[in-house]
């Protein structure tokens, strides 16, 4: 375990303007996730044993990893190395794949103080009151737009302003004793954003200014040719739909996505309705957004239920969640008619601003054709630009490489394939391909003034999963059981031995899920019996009673028998027992 | 059952030039597939009594059916009605959704005669070889291109020419007593075809001339605006990818895409490279379709992998299956290095010619990460148009309305969503609302004269699932078990009661899978058995030994207790017996 930290003072006099001072030691870059994945971001950087977090972000797993509720970063490395001094943890925006992790992980790291804008603030203090055997939380505000520099340890940080899917994202550049480190997280320019000010520039080129080592750049739109599509046009789509809608609007969306919201309040402002939210993280979000000010709402817009069910339809818009078909979320309870008061009603308008999370297509599909035939018009964002990503396409990237003009780049945040499409964007931009790190999970990068290396030295990232109570106590086994159990099913017999006779001592038990409907299949159960007797006395027959023996018979036996006769290979678990 | 058929001999003289006679009855048609989802395709025509069946295909589970091979229509609308007699079953195409369920369900129906194209024809023969048990199928001909009339019985049927991603698919005229239907299975126009000819729009003007009643038509394209890309352009991209490749190409694609491997055929040959191919089903269907002359292939171009591996990578193709990351398929093993003599190596291009079937995308993310780190360069669709939908897209789709001007319209093939777009297309081009039948699976539509009439009436249509060497015994409970077994695991515990005193006969057997880590759990499961002896023995206190009560008594309690600790909810079987 680490030492209990308290909010660290000033430690070294390293002003923003300094150059770096001519050194032999390196910084060690370990990114423990958010390479070869899209979500569990976090990343190391450590200077003679001083560590900077940044994020904490939880994954969510996919299909292979049934009932695990999600996946967090692996900080063996921290934990397993208690001369480790940690001396803050910041946090660019407050998306659960980068803060999601905090109240896993932030008591096993004796509650270093974390670094975040007051949105971000703001969430992670509200999600941590699900956390309530967690101590109080140190949190320090990292306020945009400002000049301001925090010292920790050998490291001065500045942060920039940048346009994401949520408000108050923050670019980091963070001075190094090796040379300065800009860290872009979650990026897209966007020269007309809503609810939000365009990327600050003039600001990135003024830091830059100063020399700039090493570039880390977020790599999830690398693959998508041209500039991501602006709020504005996304503005000007949602006012086509707004314009014409018969009867209801209803807005599915992600619950943090405050500038779409907003969009959502505008319009709704314009057109004279009123606006009433479901779901409750989406609840949650705008009640913090607009009380730190980043949401804008007329005195009078937002209605609850009550009110909003005696509205005329045509003056109300709804917002929720629920826009990846999500079963515990807003919409698909109304198309289900499990809402407690909300059902579609003909001539409703449902608006996806969404993309679909890769795995969720099916459910989507469900939802839509639901909700047609329930009366709806549904708008998606593969009829019209009704939702832009929070990435920069490609030539957003290569603006970002170009203004920072670094020595050395490192793509970050993303699927290999995107990694890999990043760095040869950077190569077409100017930086030599041997200045180029593509690094994975875990992996020791070491920078020092004038070179960069990819080490072959590894840190522990394998997965650690969460369900329900249990955090990494689920691995390889249990998730393998789960899976063959998912696919055949499981097939359990209990064979009581008569230690007299060496026979059956009654007539054994059978239970089995998944396999077959056992009401249809007596006449398999009492063949697979009467098979187990004949096992059971030929193996008492050969040996005295082997508990193991039989056991192992009895599974391979019945497991060969079963296949034989279905072409399904169930979990077969016999359980032997002398009386 | 039904009777045994023979190949049915004419029953009446009904000509393709003469017009319905006026009649009182009424044509059911009747969907038991294909609305509602993609697959699964198969309608029935039913005039007194006598039955015409367009298709008989399968579709592929989703994530909520696990374990589950696939899924094949509901027959028992006509194996429950025996004087239901079956005139022939029409295959449009070769594609699995079109004729998957032939072997499954073709016995219960006592083989009627198959009318299909001679490429269909040759892919049905060849998958029958794995099913031994059966009768041998009567197949007949049907030629495309050719004015030949088929008389079934009260139908009489003719064929034309459409375009789709794989040869002889075929639109169908079926001339009934209540009018003229036409029946465009999956289809697109495709002016530059490869490997094919273009769709023959003037015999469709033709045969449509003499009037048309109801339109069936392709619905899977029509959320999608303009019109379907041409294999032209696909060709012209590839071409692009040939021109420069500096080493070996392997192009990944569906197993029954020929135009495809027909196109990277040519291209081998004009760029002098030899072509060897990888995965069964590939090349069975490349020698099918290669004899029947609907692939052009010059002598020596073929090549088998011994030769393949001597020969210069830069003049080597390879064609393989998996670009939907399947497992079983060619290229995953590849990447796996579990094929048996294929592996990456660095420079070689691998072109992914497919869409991403929605579920697949993060098998085919991981795929291509792979390759990317085993130093390939991967091409996929999103970077340049190397793959084109096999279905026309909304200029596609109004254009055959346009051309055959029907009285009355029925979108089928696809999901509700695409179904209700494309009964939005019809009346954007002149078809009355009311005279457009938007259909769900089962739903039993009688056709007259003069009038379409979508009746309240439904046949079953509930899932058939194949399992093994199940055909329709996994059921809701099996299902839902799976789920259950996948999310939580299972928890087994075994009491033996001792009859004299009412209490444990010994220490309970305790079995789990995919629920905790057993090894490691031990406290748990002591602090579990030894709550089982004191429910056991509180049981039998209140009341002589009552397995049932006692059993209950265990789930309820143990269940909670599990829940307690861990929040999870693992399936908790008791077993209990007196000994």
């Amino acid at each position: 375990m680490i030492k209990q930290h308290k909010i660290p003072r000033l430690r070294q006099s390293f002003g923003g303007q300094a150059k770096p001072k001519e050194t032999t030691g390196s910084l060690k870059i370990i990114p423990l996730g958010g390479l070869e994945e899209v979500g569990r971001n976090m990343t190391v950087l450590e200077y003679q044993n001083q560590v900077l977090i940044i994020d904490m972000g939880l994954q969510f797993p996919d299909e292979s990893m049934p009932g695990i509720d999600f996946i967090i970063p692996n900080i063996e490395y921290l934990t397993h190395n208690p001369q480790k001094k940690i001396l803050g943890i910041i946090i660019t925006h407050a998306h659960y794949d980068h803060i999601g992790a905090i109240p896993y992980l932030i008591d096993k790291l004796n509650y270093p103080p974390i670094y975040a804008a007051p949105l971000s603030k703001g969430i992670i203090l509200k999600r941590q009151e699900d956390f309530s055997h967690l101590k109080k939380l140190h949190i320090e505000l990292l306020e945009n737009h400002k000049n301001k520099i925090v010292h920790l340890g050998p490291f001065a940080l500045e942060t920039f302003h940048l346009n994401h899917n949520i408000p108050d994202t923050l670019g980091l550049v963070i001075r190094t004793p090796v040379g300065n480190i800009f860290y872009t997280t979650d990026f897209k320019f966007d020269f007309h954003p809503i609810a939000d000010e365009p990327a600050d520039l003039s600001r990135i080129a003024h830091l830059a200014s100063k020399g700039v080592s090493l570039l880390m750049s977020d790599s999830t739109g690398a693959e998508n040719p041209g500039h991501s599509i602006s709020e504005k046009t996304i503005m000007e789509n949602l006012d086509k739909i707004f314009a014409q809608a018969p009867s209801r609007i209803i807005l599915a969306t992600f619950s943090s996505l405050i500038s779409r919201l907003q969009q959502a309040i505008w319009l709704s402002e314009k057109y004279n309705r009123k606006v009433t939210i479901e779901g409750f993280s989406m609840k949650t979000n705008v009640k913090i957004a607009e009380k730190l000010g980043y949401l804008e709402i007329k005195k009078g817009t937002l209605i609850g239920w009550k009110e909003a069910n005696q509205f005329d339809p045509k003056k109300l818009t709804i917002l929720c969640t629920g826009a990846q078909g999500e079963s515990e979320a807003t919409l698909i309870k109304v198309v289900n008619r499990e809402h407690k008061y909300l059902r579609i009603q003909k001539g409703d308008s449902v608006i996806f601003s969404s993309s679909i999370v890769p795995g969720n297509e099916r459910a989507v599909q469900n939802l839509k054709d639901d909700l047609i035939k329930q009366g709806a018009k549904v708008y998606h964002y593969k009829m019209l630009d009704i939702h832009a990503s929070g990435h920069g396409f490609q030539d957003d990237l290569k603006m970002m490489i170009n203004i920072t003009q670094p020595k050395f780049f490192m793509p970050i945040h993303g699927h290999y394939s995107m990694l890999s499409a990043h760095a040869e964007l950077a190569e077409s931009v100017g930086i030599p391909k041997s200045n180029i790190v593509i690094a994975q999970n875990g992996q020791i990068i070491e920078l020092t003034s004038n070179n960069i290396n990819a080490t072959e030295k590894f840190v522990p990232t394998n997965y650690v999963m969460v369900d329900g109570l249990g955090i990494g106590d689920i691995g390889e086994i249990v998730l393998r059981d789960r899976q063959t159990l998912s696919h055949d099913g499981i097939f359990i017999l209990i064979a009581l031995v008569d230690r007299k006779t060496g026979l059956l001592y009654n007539n054994p038990e059978i239970v089995s899920r998944g396999f077959v409907y056992m009401k249809e299949s007596k006449e398999l159960l009492q063949e697979v019996k009467k098979l187990i007797g004949d096992i059971v006395s030929r193996c008492t027959k050969e040996q005295t009673f082997n508990e193991m023996y039989i056991r192992n018979s009895l599974r391979d036996e019945i497991g060969l028998y079963l296949f034989k006769k279905t072409k399904r290979r169930p979990m077969v678990l016999p359980v032997v027992m002398e009386v």
